[in-house]
C-alpha cells in the first residue's frame, strides 16, 4: 500500500488493488495453466472461461436481460460515436441528441457524417455547468434514437435519471465516466457503451450493451468491424479482442460483486462525493464549478479564487501524494475523479489538505 | 520458470519472460510514480515517456526514417483491411491484392465495399500451399496500391522479400504475424501495419508504420477515428489509446533491442525452423504442408499420416507441456508457432516427442 499515491485522474484511472494483485499473478500463470493471461489464444479454453464469466457478471450486476447482448469491442467511445450512426441511422432519419459537453459533441459531429442530426437540448449557453431538465428538451419527429452522455467528466455534471424519451424511441447512451458507479435500469435504454478505463479496467476496450432488435438494423455494406451484427454473431470473438482488457474488465466485474454490486458501490460513491460537495459549500475560497442539481458523483470540479493559486494548488498536491488534480484544459481549475476503485480516505486526504491550503493562501487573496 | 509451459499458440503468443516480470511490477507502480501502468493518464508525463520511448526504439530497430510516422492504433489489423481502402483507394481507382490466405482474402473483401479490386497473384489454387513467385503477377494498369500479407499463420507461409512492385506505387503489408522477425526495410513500403499479439505485444494494439505522403490523401469525410491524419496529428493520442498494450510493445521493443535487434532475431528464428524443418524433411511420418521455398520460419504447420493420429498427438503433447499445436480449423493438422519469444529449448523439446510419438505410433499407421 505505502508505496501508492492518491490518484485523482480521469481516465485512464485508479482500479482496484486487489484486482491489480490478482492480474501480477494471472500475467505470469493463469489458473494453474504455465502460460500467462496475455499469451492465451482468444480461442482456448482459458479464454473463453474468463470472457464467459464477464459477460456472466456483468449480467449479473445490472440484471441485464435476455433481450441484451454484451459486447467487449476496440476503438473506445470514439469509434461508438461513428458506429452508432452507421448502424442505426437509416438514410433519410434524424437522430437527437442531448448535448452536455465536449464527447456529446464529437458524438454529434459524427454523426451529422451519416444523416441529420438534431439537438434536442444543450447546456452549451452556460459552458455545459448544468444538466438540461426534462422541460427544456425538445424533441424531433420521428428521431431514430435519442443519445445522452451519462456523465461528463470534464464539466464534472451527470445526469440524474433517463430523460423522457418518445415512445419506441431507443436511448443510446455512452457511460463511459459513470458506468456500472450505480445501479443502472438497461431495459430503459437501446445500446448503452462504455470506454473502460473510469470505472470499468483499463483502456483499450469499450463495453457495449445492445438490444436484440438493434443488432440487424445496419447496413450491410459497412466494414465488417464496424457492423454490430459482426460482434454481437461471434459473441466479441469475430478478430482478436482485447484480451486482457477483457479479463481486466471481468476481475472489476467481480470485485464489484463481492463489495455488494451496484447499489453498494453507488452508496460508497455519493459518500464520497458528499465529503467534497459539503466542503465546497461551506466556504466561498473553493468554489464547484457545476450546479447543485448536476452536480456528478464521479468527476468533482472546482477553482481556487486565481488561476496561479490552481496552479499552486496542483502543484502542492501533487507533491503531498495527491495526483492528477489538473483540470481538463478546456475547463481549467481543479477536477478530482473519484470513480468506483477510489478509496474514501484519499478524498478526506484532498479535503484536509484543501483546508490547509486555504488557510495559508487565504491571507493572499484578501490583501 | 518451472510453472510455465511452452506456449505455440498462434496468437495471442508468448511474450518474453523479462517483459512479464517487469510488467508485474509496473502493474502496481511504474517508476516509482506510486500509480500502475493502467492506472496512468495517457496525457500525463510517465505514459508520454513511455509512448514516446516506444516510438524511438520502433525506429532505432528498424532504421525507420524521419519521412515515416509510427502510429499505435485498435482494432487489430481486421479494422486496417478496412482503413487502408477507406484512406488510399481513391473513387474509381483500383487496388491490387495479393492473395496468400484467408486474410488476404478479408483484406480483400473490406477493400471491395471501397472500390475495384484486381487480384495480381494468388496461391489459393494449391489451398495457399506456396507464395507466388514474381513472375506469376500481373498488375493491374494504374494500382492504387498493392497490398500483401507478408506471413500466413494458417498455411505457415511467408514471402522471403517484398515482391516487385509497379514504379511509384506504394506497397502496403499486413505483417501482423512476423513484424520484426527480421530486418525490415521499411522504405520499400508505403504502409505496414501488424496486429501485435504475435511478435510484438499483448491484443488490442496494432502498430501501423505510415509513409508522411499517405497521411493525408484519405477524404475528410470519413469517421475521425478512421482517418490516419487524425492519428498521425495527435501522435495516437486523439483519444485514449490502449496504453498498456503500447507500454507492452515498447518494453518488447527494448528486449529485442537488447538481444541484439532484428539481424539477432531473425538468426534466432532461422535457428529454431531449421530444427523443425530439418526433422520433417528427414522422414515420412510426419510431412510439412508448405512448399519448401515458401517456408515460414514463424508457423510450421505439418500432418501426421491420420487425422485419428493427428487427434492424438495434440492431445498427447498438451499432457507434456507442449501447448497450442492444433492446426487452424480451416487447415487441420499439427501448427507450431514459434514467435520471437518462443525459445529453442521448446522447439527441442518438441522435435523430441515428435519422435517419440513416430516411433510409438509407426507401426500403427503400417500394420
Amino acid at each position: 500500500m505505502s508505496d501508492r499515491i492518491y490518484n485523482f485522474s480521469a481516465g485512464p484511472a485508479i482500479l482496484p488493488e486487489p484486482v491489480l494483485k490478482e492480474a501480477q499473478q494471472d500475467l505470469w500463470n493463469i489458473a494453474g495453466s504455465g502460460i500467462g493471461i496475455l499469451e492465451h489464444s482468444h480461442r482456448g479454453k482459458v479464454f473463453e472461461k474468463v470472457i464467459a464469466e464477464a459477460e456472466q457478471d456483468c449480467r449479473a450486476l445490472a440484471g441485464i436481460p435476455d433481450g441484451y447482448r454484451i459486447l467487449f469491442l476496440q476503438g473506445g467511445a470514439s469509434l461508438q460515436f461513428a458506429m452508432v450512426p452507421m448502424n442505426l441511422l437509416p438514410k433519410g432519419g434524424t437522430a437527437d441528441y442531448l448535448v452536455t459537453g465536449v464527447w456529446s459533441q464529437k458524438a454529434v459531429k459524427e454523426a451529422k457524417l451519416f444523416g441529420r442530426v438534431h439537438e434536442a437540448a444543450s447546456s452549451g449557453d452556460r459552458n455545459f455547468a448544468y444538466i438540461p431538465s426534462p422541460g427544456a428538451i425538445r424533441y424531433s419527429d420521428k428521431p431514430a434514437y435519442v443519445h445522452l452522455t451519462t456523465n461528463n467528466t470534464i464539466y464534472g455534471t451527470q445526469w440524474k435519471a433517463e430523460p423522457p424519451v418518445p415512445q419506441g424511441v431507443p436511448l443510446v447512451a455512452d457511460t463511459s465516466s459513470d458506468m456500472f458507479s450505480r445501479p443502472i435500469d438497461v431495459t430503459r435504454y437501446g445500446l448503452i457503451y462504455a470506454g473502460a478505463q473510469k470505472n470499468l479496467g483499463p483502456s483499450g476496450v469499450v463495453l457495449v450493451i445492445i438490444r436484440d432488435d438493434l443488432i440487424e438494423v445496419g447496413p450491410k455494406d459497412l466494414p465488417i468491424m464496424l457492423q454490430y451484427r459482426t460482434h454481437a454473431g461471434e459473441r466479441s470473438l469475430y478478430n482478436t479482442p482485447s484480451t486482457f482488457g477483457i479479463y481486466m474488465i471481468g476481475r472489476v466485474f467481480k470485485w464489484i460483486r463481492e463489495l455488494g454490486g451496484l447499489p453498494a458501490m453507488a452508496e460508497h460513491n455519493a459518500d464520497k462525493a458528499k465529503i467534497l460537495y459539503d466542503f465546497l459549500d461551506q466556504g466561498d475560497f473553493f468554489r464547484g464549478t457545476a450546479d447543485a442539481d448536476s452536480r456528478s458523483l464521479m468527476n468533482v470540479c472546482f477553482r481556487a479564487p486565481t488561476e496561479d493559486l490552481e496552479a499552486k494548488f496542483v502543484s502542492e498536491a501533487t507533491k503531498r501524494g495527491l495526483d492528477g488534480l489538473k483540470g481538463h484544459r478546456s475547463a481549467g481549475g481543479m477536477r478530482a475523479s473519484i470513480y468506483n476503485a477510489f478509496p474514501k480516505s484519499g478524498v478526506s486526504a484532498l479535503v484536509n489538505f484543501m483546508k490547509e491550503f486555504e488557510k495559508a493562501n487565504r491571507t493572499a487573496v484578501t490583501a
